[in-house]
């Protein structure tokens, strides 16, 4: 328990960087594992602490709150998806919509995205706290970003029907799997998505 | 405990219709409560059964398994939902984009099945058997309903993602409760997602 007696000691102060990454990184790791495994409500600050081998002390130095560790574990979840937003606002706007869509379509696919996305979506759906991390996550970071690229008055509201198409396109496809929509192309999706989420965004 | 040992001894046979309608209501009512506070995983038949004051045998004898209780917990809440398809395809196809979008709204609206359709969905996104009775419920009774009343060949993969549009418009709004999405007039919203899901149905 070198970790956390070290944290304890130097408690108001800054751990080495070395040491300090590698830690922080190791329990962010394990609780991003304990949050999908048991969801929100059964997991605890002293569980992740415990599957990590610190002192839940050192978790708590790092993270704060319950709450901040899972909103910290989310956010590494939707790096990719955090830096996105720039990357698919710019660019001609009349390709927004194909770009938002296979983005969305792509990060579903992947496997090693798959699985913190559909705790999130599971700690979301189940638990107010999670549900308002998620909601604030969401909307500072991805929604009012891409929204800042359009015009019109109601843009954010645009966004969120954009958003909902495709957040409901993923539940039923990777998480209730209805067919045929579980099994169809990618590309037959893309090509039915892209236009509804560019008139979304940039239609009447 | 008289209607337990009622129905044991006459298990063969069917019990009264008077007593019959009446136990099996409180039981499925019971169970959709049950299902609603605890999820799948953590309801029980026993626990259905003593909540409603009945033996456990009793609701094996009218429901089967904890699998099958879910379902028809599911079918009661679903119900106007499973009389609706015939009325939302029914009538000019022009107009059933805006008549499913108020449909499904309406339902949301409505607190008295916003519950149950909320314990679905936990369920539905946490345990795998219950998403296989939500999947073939909504597949059998809804999706296939309303794609036999259009044409084109990818009728159900249009009706899927027509519904996704609709679901994650419900997750977002009701269940994440994204804003302005959360506190926007619902006139607003039906007035942008009734020509999408039409297009979705109905569209090139």
């Amino acid at each position: 328990m070198s970790d956390a007696g070290g944290a304890t000691t130097r408690r108001r102060g800054r751990p080495p960087r070395t040491e300090s990454a590698g830690t922080r990184d190791r329990i962010l790791t394990t609780a991003r594992e304990e949050f999908s495994e048991r969801g929100y409500e059964k997991t605890s600050v002293r569980g992740i602490a415990k599957a990590a081998g610190v002192d839940p002390a050192l978790v708590h130095h790092y993270f704060g709150t319950k709450e901040q560790v899972f909103a910290a574990a989310v956010e590494v979840a939707f790096a990719p998806a955090l830096e996105a937003p720039g990357a698919i606002a710019d660019g001609p706007l009349a390709g927004v919509g194909e770009r938002l869509t296979r983005f969305i379509l792509g990060v579903w696919e992947n496997p090693a995205t798959r699985t913190p996305l559909l705790a999130i979506l599971r700690s979301a759906v189940n638990n107010e706290t999670a549900a308002a991390v998620f909601r604030r996550l969401i909307a500072d970071q991805v929604l009012h970003r891409v929204a800042a690229q359009l015009d019109p008055p109601d843009a954010e509201l645009r966004v969120e029907l954009a958003a909902a198409q495709l957040v409901g396109c993923a539940m039923l496809r990777y998480v209730v799997k209805v067919e045929p929509l579980a099994s169809a192309d990618a590309e037959q999706i893309v090509a039915r998505l892209a236009p509804v989420v560019q008139g979304h965004l940039t239609g009447p």
